[in-house]
């Protein structure tokens, strides 16, 4: 863990480097070893107190080894949990046109991203690990509230805005139970343009509609 | 398994007869045997597939002790996952004003239900067991179908009630893993009426309101 690096490529770790010096099994895959520490570290802690340090100190491998992998702690979460894309990027482009049409646009992303097979195993992974343990409700709780609603909060910028996010966060939360972990018909093998038809009004309404005061 | 019974209480079985003749422990718990193979039986084969015969073939006992503690396979289904009623009192008390304030009528019925410390352990417990495999998924989705939205889908009566049914379905599902899961805020903390406010419209307009021809 002490040895001498290059930016951005610790050679105690990088796995060219391991395989030159023969120090490590052919088949060793510390990326994957820092996805399964991950994992667990996600999975016991939650998201807000994981630490890139904790997960390589799990991993045994040096920090910067983790870094190398992965930009950021979201990155390394989505990666450990498969999931299609950092929100960040999805989630700013369904904002970019605008307030008008985000109810219609945010349920054809989360219906091209989740419609695939090896989407839906990741729902359910998710959904599972939410609902087996507090850690793991925690775990989802913070990634969704910093990583997924905290920016569509911003944009939408009003007094009830983290109200508006819940809202809209409980009704993609239950489509995704519904269409792809429960699989009620017909809403489970409807297309995905009748889903954005029928759902995406109410992301619109709890969004941006009149709420009632509370 | 065969000796003489009387109607509604098999004496080979039940707790008294066998305590008087010494045969099982003071603390054995037929019923609860009933309730573990059920559990066991349930999350294996489905809503469906699960038999009262099946059930008491599991637990050891006869099946008319099945009978005499469960007043049908729901009773049963209901008593293992320890949901506080039977859904067919429930909704049909929901359903008997009218199709008009259905929506909030079910999310008070709902909240009401869930807001316990208990109430949220079960519905935990059920999402757990909806993510945790195939057959768990079956299971919920089988007796959502069958003893919840099938009475619902007979008292709307369009053409598209299940549709309604299935997004009536997507929403509950949904606030139940924002609220009591996930727990997103304000959400999980919001009172009653401000749930049956903001939630109830999306309940309604599923249930009765226009929705696009698919």
């Amino acid at each position: 863990m002490s040895s001498a690096t290059r930016a951005g490529e610790p050679t105690d770790e990088a796995p060219d480097a391991a395989k030159r010096r023969g120090r490590r099994p052919a088949g060793e895959d510390r990326r994957g070893d820092i996805l399964a520490a991950a994992r667990v570290e996600f999975g016991a802690r939650g998201f807000d107190a994981t630490t890139i340090r904790g997960v390589a100190r799990a991993a045994g491998v040096d920090p910067r080894l983790v870094h190398h992998y992965f930009d950021g702690k979201d990155a390394l979460f989505v990666a450990a949990f498969e999931l299609p894309a950092r929100p960040q990027q999805l989630i700013d482009g369904v904002l970019a046109p605008g307030v008008d049409g985000v109810g219609d646009r945010l349920v054809r992303l989360f219906t091209t991203v989740w419609d695939s097979d090896e989407g839906r195993q990741r729902i359910v992974a998710l959904v599972s690990a939410a609902s087996a343990s507090e850690a793991g409700a925690r775990m989802l709780r913070e990634f969704l509230t910093r990583e997924v609603f905290a920016r569509i909060v911003a944009r939408v910028g009003s007094d009830d805005a983290e109200l508006r996010a819940a809202l809209a966060a409980s009704q993609m939360m239950g489509l995704a139970l519904a269409r792809y972990v429960v699989r009620m018909e017909p809403l489970a093998a409807a297309e995905p343009d009748v889903v954005v038809a029928l759902v995406g009004p109410t992301i619109q309404r709890y969004l941006t509609g009149p709420l009632p005061a509370s």
